[in-house]
């Protein structure tokens, strides 16, 4: 496997982006990947009770197992939008099959942004024209560009894997940016592949890999309205899924969790990307639970900003779970050095520690000495300008 | 009932604060309660699994039902200390004990302040002449300022009762300002009275009491370390609770209300309060899980702060409780301004809805339309001065 550069496309697929519109300024808003010989597909998508329009129309469509596309814009989530948000998706879809000269329920579609507003069709299908002549096959990181938007850097990977004569690659573009409830601003990625492979296959290996990338920077459950993950297979190689088990879940796996790091460095005003360990738990679900209760503490998030080493808030956040624990056993680590011993402070470490939180990335960890549960979540700190983007996000 | 000054204070209670150097430069950092001659008391604990020296000290303490005063620090919790800080928050209490001439063992102890660090006690020491000193009928605003941390104003609230030729009241101070997860920042409340009670009596109101009050502003079970709320009663009225008790929960409610409104407002950085309502969940509970998931979102409580009317993260924030709810069934109001019916925007409505956002104070109501469970939190925003507050805290 190499990571090759995402421009370099994906056989079987084009992509690009254009303005129109839809944001304020003259910001490209609009993308569209096309496969117009039809690509397998598979799909995973946001668990809130509330569902943007474009969700419940993929939902329906990607499980008929067969795209021609994705139309994707940025800007307005299409979300709250009743009926008509449907009709609106579904004249997105049509608009986009029209240009590509493909059935327009192969077509799928994305949106994020604002929610509660009508979005706009008339933009997007004065955009088509535009739309439609950029695409191409180095056009990946377009699209990228066009699905931003608390985003401050476009998110593509791309994975080659060389088998005989041939190869298959893995190419991945992702927006997404919050970092307090991650889940709470929408992500959206989009994985092609020219691999030869089933719907099924596609889906066997695609929610596994969710779970261990995107998953484990977000509290479970708690997701956007907008949350969308599609795989795309168009079969151009001569390579298929059924002998490159294997070699091809590494590479998606590697794109996946690639594009989860990428949204954890680029969370909503962060400065440090922290790891966060819980070691010893009772169980590994406890585990999880104490590792986000600390990824997810503003009070944790803000001495990460301040590059305060205050093991405490750690310890308060693991506490306020109510998972069996016993404080007095607690060992607790940043990077390399060890600030609390048997739910004590180590003396004479205050300066090392500082040190670590001074670095742009570290992992805390906690051991609580009570079972073999673990967790590992990604996190970020809260800074001032977490605030800024998100009361400005609309004006 | 009537709201007077609590400079009056409460008979059978003293009151006072010195600076001891516990805190950085000279800031009241100590302060007490004297009831030598013995009051009845009831206690409301963290339900925290990690908790400080001084709650594991007085919790014991208060379940003998008598106390003859408080002892309380500011600048370091006495947390995650082990068998020292058990053995200094002792110290404490003796200390005080001894300057008042009591049985040291009938003193309670309260910390507030950085978790993980040991108490300097010598500091406790030497500072108690000029603490006894202090120690007046009218010494709780003093009281008050000694106990804040990152408070930017002291909270004291007194009623009194007259009936027949006597009275009763009920004085009441607190400390605690954190509001992204308020229990995760120290509260501290310390009520006394002059009414004649019962331990067991105190008990039975203050719970309730709490539950209405400090405990609509904060997520269930997600609480601080040291959190504490201790009611003392010295029965130096010739009024009895038997006879009054009507009278006296409705003083006590409106007290422990006051104090809790007090803290929202002081909410770190915070600049609106928001009262956030649900109506017409399918259960009582399912209000409940609502209203916090939306009072403590992030993006929620930055688009207060941004006075952006944005209602549909309100919305989004419900959809990922996964209680259950028919999205295309929701009203939502701000103050009286129906900004969405039926899941939809109501056009127009814009201007008058920032209005609302403008507003210092204002109700964000949801309406579900599923059943008859309601609730209502109070929340503030997120602003740029909590996440400086916090980053800042131990520098």
């Amino acid at each position: 496997m190499e990571a090759i550069d995402p421009a370099l496309g994906c056989r079987g697929f084009t992509a690009g982006g254009t303005a129109a519109g839809i944001k304020k300024g003259d910001m490209p808003d609009l993308g569209m990947i096309a496969c117009p010989d039809g690509a397998a597909v598979a799909g995973v998508f946001t668990r809130n009770t509330v569902r943007a329009a474009p969700v419940v129309l993929d939902e329906r469509r990607a499980a008929r197992g067969v795209c021609r596309g994705v139309i994707a814009n940025s800007g307005n989530a299409n979300c709250c939008t009743g009926e008509q948000g449907i009709q609106d998706a579904r004249a997105m879809a049509a608009i986009a099959g029209k240009a590509l000269g493909v059935n327009d329920r192969e077509m799928l579609v994305a949106s994020t942004g604002v929610i509660g507003q009508m979005l706009d069709v008339s933009k997007i299908e004065s955009a088509m024209p535009a739309l439609a002549a950029s695409l191409a096959a180095d056009g990946f990181p377009a699209f990228s560009r066009a699905i931003m938007t608390t985003d401050t850097f476009p998110k593509a990977e791309a994975r080659r894997v060389s088998v005989g004569g041939d190869s298959f690659t893995v190419l991945g573009v992702a927006k997404g940016a919050g970092m307090i409830q991650p889940n709470m601003a929408t992500m959206l990625c989009f994985v092609c592949t020219d691999i030869r492979a089933s719907s099924e296959e596609l889906s066997g290996v695609l929610a596994p890999g969710v779970d261990a990338s995107f998953n484990r920077i977000s509290v479970d459950g708690d997701m956007s309205t907008n949350d969308t993950v599609l795989l795309m297979a168009a079969g151009k190689s001569s390579l298929d899924f059924g002998s490159n088990r294997d070699a091809f879940t590494d590479a998606l796996n590697d794109v996946l969790l690639s594009l989860a790091r990428a949204m954890v460095r680029d969370g909503e005003g962060a400065t440090k990307v922290v790891t966060v360990e819980v070691a010893g738990a009772a169980s590994g679900d406890d585990a999880n639970t104490v590792a986000y209760q600390i990824a997810n503490s503003p009070l944790v998030k803000t001495a990460f900003y301040g590059e305060d080493a205050n093991w405490g808030r750690l310890i308060a956040a693991a506490g306020s779970t109510g998972v069996p624990m016993n404080p007095e056993r607690f060992d607790v680590y940043f990077d390399d050095v060890q600030v609390a011993k048997n739910g004590l402070a180590v003396p004479g470490i205050e300066a090392a520690a500082t040190t670590v939180f001074k670095k742009p990335e570290y992992t805390v960890r906690l051991v609580m000495h009570m079972g073999d549960g673990e967790a590992s979540v990604l996190t970020c700190d809260l800074s001032h300008e977490y605030v800024s983007i998100n009361a400005d996000y609309r004006t």
